[in-house]
């Protein structure tokens, strides 16, 4: 069981633009072939997404499901639509990140992945981010939607790996260290 | 002739706390015999350090010259004081970035250490800062005195090295590139 987070991030910090642009992405050059940044490993023992309602949205909008056999848990307080399709993939929970927790595992989902900007801030907070993989496109927006936000106090980590891509991108492992 | 930031930060792209504090840059293990994460190879090669009024006073704070034969612009508007023992060390520096650096140069001040969050943020604003020493220490702090800041474009960089460091900090060298 554990929780992970896996994002891409501008050097400066940032997950998107204040307006939800991810132009940025873009801003390496193409990956080699057949480097996909250590996805599939990641993704492959995931069994459910954490994400917030924003997000949830966002990935409405795209109309199909780019998640495989994942399954999804939207993290909002009120009712919000679920596309009938979508209904065996789908539950909602509110309450705190352990209330969640306990949620997804009540379900059998063990290994989650805390996705969106406020939701990481969240699990971080309540120290319950196992790995935090953060993709670093090569590029300063200035401004836009930190990963990062406030804490109660310091979270120091324990460096597992960095590696750089031949198109500039950089991937950094982290595990936050529990005290 | 070169402009070079070489910072510390936290993962979260903090220089140091809100109150200027800096404990967090301990928060690495000891480094390794002899590891100076390449301070010697950045910092011989330095002329002069380009720092603003609030570091200069910290600096001043000390009561020692840390900087061994380099000398310092201070950017600032006003007079300030420079204590005797340092006259033929110290100059002072107003307007942009450019009129700073043609002041430098002038002085034959070549390669400059763009020191300071407000100072590279500007010289970054300028394009004029040619490599970015990033050395990043293991802990999320929070909150605080952020490296980067507003831009007026994105700036894309050219991804030159990531080391890691057998007690968890980890250097990322960038140039960002000049369109």
């Amino acid at each position: 069981m554990k929780n992970t987070v896996y994002c891409a991030t501008s050097l400066d910090g940032f997950i998107a633009t204040k307006d939800h642009g991810v132009e940025f992405l873009e801003s390496a050059g193409p990956a080699a072939e057949g480097e996909d940044y250590g996805w599939a490993d990641f993704f492959g023992p995931i069994d459910a997404l954490i994400m917030g309602r924003n997000t949830w949205d966002v990935f409405l909008g795209f109309n199909m499901w780019p998640y495989e056999d994942k399954k999804i848990i939207v993290l909002t307080n009120r009712d919000i639509p679920i596309p009938e399709d979508y209904r065996d993939k789908v539950s909602v929970a509110s309450g705190t990140p352990a209330d969640v927790m306990e949620h997804a595992h009540s379900l059998g989902y063990k290994n989650l992945y805390i996705d969106g900007g406020k939701v990481v801030q969240d699990f971080l907070r309540a120290g319950l981010v196992d790995d935090i993989y953060l993709t670093i496109i090569p590029v300063l927006i200035g401004e836009g939607i930190p990963l990062f936000g406030p804490l109660e106090g310091d979270i120091k980590l324990k460096t597992v790996k960095a590696t750089s891509f031949e198109n500039g991108i950089v991937q950094l492992h982290y595990k936050p260290i529990k005290e």
